[in-house]
């Protein structure tokens, strides 16, 4: 059996295509993407319905690497993991962020992640309306975050006007490698403190 | 004095062009953006260097309406203003955001703010390396919310996968026309408690 000398066309290859697309552009359309593959746009239709299933099987790659802990133990330390592997994953695309935000997520690896925080803050005892403000906390920092470690080494020029405050607090970062990560566990520990004290 | 037919080519008509574009698209390239302008590439190099001067322009435009308060009172209260401001400003050009933060901050307006974030948290006691920690969570956590700010109203679709606890506190939000305002208050002030509980 020879290979086919075209792939088969498929979501995964237009999702694929899409993403290369977004990582380039910062988006995509339908007739890009069909030019892309070199296919008609008709035939993308044969495997997605539109837009709206391209942009969550975005999601889905986007959501790939996130690992669900074992629900067990401190809620805290629950969240926390969950935050670290969903800021990972999510910096891998920081592109595609604004894209996802703009559309209402219906894809079910994505939908698992977020029953699972709301599980384990509703067993932590906060409140349905609480938690659904926890989640988009969450959210917000997280998605921040991945778009602070896809950011350049030194994500503040050397400019005139920087003040001294400014350049001492800088002066600190650009001697850490791991300023990105050192940030967001600072950040996280803040976020956590603040809500343990609820 | 009659008006000129066709607007003098500008810093500023370039900046509105490109925002345009970032808006349409998610980016811009310096070929699009001559053509939308109806001028050559080589017209558009009289008036910016290249891309990053247009990167900076657009952060002006997304910084615009970043008011600074006056830095008296409690230093919570001026982090607090200028963080309301800052999400305001941004929530205006949501797709605009992962462009600014893959390139190094210049523009004397974000200096600026940065300057007044420094220098308040040093007054507080903060130390430098604290101080830059603070500012990276801030930015983390007012981008996503501008991320926010400009999603659907429902976040988050109807799927079968939805479990009883999201869907309790999706529930919460459905039935609140400012669900991403009432969210960002009360993530502010969990953040803030936690950072005057270091």
């Amino acid at each position: 059996m020879g290979r086919p000398r075209v792939a088969i066309l498929s979501g995964d290859r237009i999702a694929s295509a899409a993403m290369d697309l977004v990582d380039a552009t910062g988006g995509f359309t339908i007739p890009e993407l069909a030019r892309r593959l070199k296919v008609s746009p008709s035939s993308l239709y044969n495997h997605v319905s539109g837009r709206e299933q391209i942009i969550e099987l975005l999601r889905e790659k986007a959501m790939s690497e996130v690992e669900l802990p074992e629900p067990t133990g401190p809620w805290i330390d629950v969240v926390a993991a969950i935050m670290r592997s969903y800021r990972r994953s999510y910096a891998r695309y920081p592109r595609l962020i604004p894209l996802l935000t703009a559309y209402p997520v219906a894809s079910e690896q994505a939908t698992g992640m977020y029953n699972a925080l709301a599980r384990t803050l509703t067993e932590a005892g906060f409140g349905a309306d609480d938690t659904l403000r926890i989640i988009t906390l969450i959210d917000s920092f997280v998605l921040g975050s991945a778009l602070d470690a896809a950011a350049p080494a030194t994500p503040w020029g050397t400019s005139p006007d920087v003040g001294p405050e400014l350049a001492a607090a800088l002066d600190t970062g650009a001697a850490k490698a791991d300023r990105a990560e050192d940030a967001f566990e600072f950040g996280l520990a803040v976020l956590l403190r603040g809500l343990n004290t609820l």
